[in-house]
C-alpha cells in the first residue's frame, strides 16, 4: 500500500499579512501537486519575524512529510528564511562558492555589478543540496531529513516555478513520493448559482456519500463541481459515468470537463464554424478583448476590437447612428446593437460582440450596474439587458462573463443554423 | 499602555488548497487590519475535513485574541465550520428562527424558492451572536469567550465585505481593540529592480536599524518600499522626513507614496494639461485600455483604444500604411510610431500609446518577447524595444507595465514643453 505524503507550504513575508500580496504560490501548488496524487494538507503565511518562522517550522517538521518554504531567501535584510531553517534544525549555515560563482556570472551577464547584499544569497544550510536558480540570483535548497524533505524556493513566481517543476517534481518522483494523479471528474458549469447547481445534482447524488466526495467551487461567472474517489469507494470508471450524468443534468449550464475557460470555449466554437469575431466595449475598457487574446492561437478567430470609452469614439470611429445616441443613449439595447454590427464591418469580422453600460461608481439615465450587451452574428442579431450587483470593478468583471455565457449560450442555441450560414459561402 | 491584540486567520475550504480558488480574503484583512492598526500575525488554510479544522480552531483559541474564520458557512454538504467551532469550545448548535425568517426573506425578495439545504444555514453556535448577512443567505456569528473573539465569516467576498465592514470594524472599534492606524510611510517606485532600490536607500537607513522598520516588496513593475515605527522607535514625524529623504534619493524611479496605480498617475498627469489620451495595442490585447478605464473618472482623459489583433485591422481601421507593415513587419518600431500617431488621428486624442510584439508561445522575425512600443504627443514621437522574459501572460503583463512607465517617464522629461504646448490652445 502506498502511503500518502502528508504535504505543507509555508509562505513567509510580511507582504502576504498586512495586504501588499497575494500568496499566489499557494493556488499555483495547490494545482501543481494534485497532478501529481498529492493534496495540500495546510497552508500556513507568516510575517518576516524569526520567531514565528522557527516556531511555524519547528510545527510542520512534527507533522509533515514534505514541506515547502517559499520567500524570505532575496538580499534585503528582511529575509530570514535560511538562518530560521538552520536554527529550526539546529544546523550551521555555510557560504556556498559554487552560488557565489554563479551569482557574479548571473550579473556579468546582464552587464551589471552584484552589490554586496547580494552575496547574502550564497548562504546555505548545512547539508542541503543547492537548486540553482537560472532565472535569478537566490538559488533553492533541497534538505532531507530522516523520512522528511525540507524544499526552500524563492519567492517571485517566475523564479519559483521553473525551479519547482525542473528541480523538485524530478526529485519527489525519484524518491517515489509522487503518486499517480488523482482519478477526480471535475465540472465547469456557467451562468447557475452554486445551490442551485447542488440542488439539480442532489437527486444524482444522493447515497454516493461515503463513495464519493463532492466538492463545489463557486468562481465568478463558473461553480465549478469535483467529484473524487474516497478510499475504498467508487473506482475510476463509476466517477466518470457519474460525471457524464451530472453533465445531462446540467443541460445548457454545462461548460465543459476540467476548469475550461469560457473564451476559449466560444473560440473554439468559431474555429469549427472557420469565423472570425471582433468586440466592442465601452464601460469594460478592454476586459472583453483581453479575455480573447488570453487564448494561446486566438489570432486565427479574433480579428480585434475597439474601446469606445467616450461617445464620441462610438460616433465617429464606429460610426453608431447619431440618431441612436439621440434617441436611446449610449447605454441603451439599439446602441448595444449598434455596436456589434458596426464593429463586424468595421474589422470585417462575421461575429461581433459588444458590451455598453454603467460600471459606476455613477449611473446615468438608468443605474450603476446597468449593462446592454449586443450579439451580431450571421443568423441574427440580439440584444441583452442586465443589472449587476457590486462595486466598479465586480460590475466589470461580471459584465465580462455575462456577455461571454450570452455569446456561449447563442452560439449553443443557433448551432445548426450557424453551421447551415457557414457552408453556404 | 496599549496591547496590541494578536490577529490570526482562518480560511476553510478544499478549493483553497487544492489550486481551484486563490485566498484573497489574506489581502484584503491585511489591508483592512492595517488601516485600524491591527496587523495579521498568522494566516492558515484548512481543508474540508472536521478534524483539521478543529485542530486549527484550538491551536488559535490557544494563541490569538482575534480569530477571524471565512468559508465553510454554504448550505452545501462540505461545509462544516460552524459544528467544528462548536466543538472546538465545547458548545451546542442552535437553530436560530430568525435566520430561518430572513433566508425565507430574501428568496422571496428574488422571486425564487429557498431549497431545504439553505436552511442549514440557520445553525447557530450557542451563544453567538448572529450577523446578518444582507447579500446572501449564510450569516456571520460573534461569539465572544473571556477576552477573545471568534468572528465567522461566508465565503464570497462580495457577501464578506460589507459584513466585515459594517458590522465587525465597528464593533472592534467599540470594543476598543481598534488601534489608530500605524503610521508608516510607503512608496512605490517603478522600473527599478527590488535590490537596486535596497542599494540605493542603504546609505539613507544605514543605522535606523532599531529605529525603523524596513520592508521591501516587489510587484510586477513596482517595488514597494514602507517604512514603519518600532516600539520605542522614530515618531510619525521623523519617518516622514526619511520618506522624503528617499523620494529624493529615488529621482525618476519614485512613482508615489501609498500604493498608486501607474494608469492613474499618468491620467492625473494629462488631467492638468486637459489632454486626452487613446491607445492601440495587438498582444496585449486590450489590456492595456483595461487599465485605464480601471480608473474611475477615466473618460474626461481616456478616449479609447483599438485592438488590432490582426494585421488586416492594423492596415485597414487604423490605417498603418501598407509599405510599413511590408518593409518592417507588425512587431517594429516604425509600426509602433505608426499606431500611436494613427490611432490619436482616428480617436482625434492628443497623445497616444502603443504596443506591439510577440507575446508567445511563438515569436516571428524576431524571438517571443519582443515588443515595440510606440508614443505619440504633441512635442515629439518615440518608440521603445524591449525584450521581455517568462510565458505569454508574463510578457504581457510586463508589455503592459513597460508601456505604462515608459510614457509616464517621457510624460516626465519632457513636462515643461507638453505644458507650454497645452497653453497655446
Amino acid at each position: 500500500m502506498k502511503v500518502i505524503r502528508k504535504v505543507e507550504l509555508l509562505a513567509i513575508g510580511d507582504e502576504l499579512l498586512n495586504g501588499q500580496r497575494a500568496n499566489s504560490h499557494l493556488l499555483y501548488f495547490g494545482e501543481k501537486l494534485q497532478e501529481i496524487g498529492l493534496g495540500l494538507q495546510r497552508c500556513t503565511e507568516l510575517r518576516d519575524e524569526p520567531a514565528e518562522i522557527v516556531e511555524g517550522l519547528k510545527r510542520a517538521i512534527d507533522g509533515s512529510d514534505l514541506i515547502l518554504v517559499t520567500g524570505g531567501l532575496g538580499p534585503t535584510t528582511d529575509d530570514y528564511t535560511v538562518g530560521c531553517v538552520a536554527s529550526a534544525l539546529e544546523r550551521p549555515v555555510r557560504r556556498n562558492p559554487e552560488v557565489e560563482a554563479a551569482i557574479r556570472a548571473f550579473f556579468k551577464e546582464r552587464g551589471k555589478e552584484p552589490t554586496e547584499n547580494n552575496f547574502k544569497q550564497c548562504d546555505i544550510v548545512d547539508g542541503a543540496e543547492v537548486l540553482p536558480n537560472p532565472n535569478g540570483t537566490a538559488p533553492g535548497q533541497w534538505i532531507e531529513l530522516n523520512d522528511q524533505v525540507i524544499v526552500l524556493l524563492p519567492g517571485p513566481p517566475l523564479e519559483m516555478k521553473p525551479m519547482f517543476e525542473d528541480q523538485v517534481l524530478p526529485r519527489l518522483v525519484d524518491k517515489g513520493w509522487a503518486l499517480s494523479p488523482v482519478n477526480s471528474v471535475q465540472i465547469r458549469t456557467m451562468g447557475i448559482g452554486e445551490s442551485k447547481v447542488a440542488e439539480m445534482l442532489a437527486p444524482l447524488l444522493k447515497g454516493s456519500g461515503s463513495k464519493l466526495r463532492v466538492a463545489y467551487c463557486a468562481h465568478l461567472g463558473y461553480v465549478d463541481v469535483r467529484l473524487s474517489p474516497v478510499e475504498g469507494g467508487w473506482d475510476e470508471a463509476r466517477i466518470r459515468t457519474m460525471g457524464e450524468a451530472c453533465r445531462e443534468r446540467l443541460g445548457e449550464g454545462f461548460l465543459g470537463y476540467g476548469t475550461p475557460e469560457v473564451a476559449a470555449v466560444i473560440l473554439q466554437h468559431l474555429r469549427g464554424l472557420n469565423k472570425s469575431l471582433a468586440v466592442a466595449e465601452s464601460c469594460t475598457g478592454g476586459l472583453l478583448a483581453s479575455r480573447f487574446t488570453d487564448v494561446p492561437g486566438a489570432s486565427k478567430i479574433f480579428m480585434g476590437g475597439v474601446v469606445c470609452y467616450r461617445n464620441q469614439v462610438k460616433e465617429n470611429l464606429l460610426g453608431v447612428p447619431d440618431c441612436i445616441l439621440e434617441q436611446h443613449g449610449a447605454v441603451s439595447a439599439e446602441c448595444a446593437v449598434a455596436m456589434a454590427t458596426a464593429v463586424a464591418e468595421l474589422l470585417e469580422s462575421d461575429y461581433a460582440l459588444s458590451i455598453t453600460g454603467y460600471a459606476g461608481p455613477e449611473g446615468g439615465n438608468e443605474p450603476a450596474g446597468t449593462i446592454y450587451l449586443g450579439y451580431h452574428s450571421p443568423v441574427g442579431v440580439w440584444s441583452r439587458k442586465v443589472v449587476l450587483p457590486g462595486n466598479r470593478t465586480a460590475v466589470r468583471e461580471r459584465a465580462v462573463m455575462t456577455a461571454l455565457d450570452f455569446i456561449r449560450r447563442k452560439l449553443e442555441k443557433y448551432k445548426i443554423y450557424d453551421l447551415l450560414e457557414s457552408l453556404k459561402c
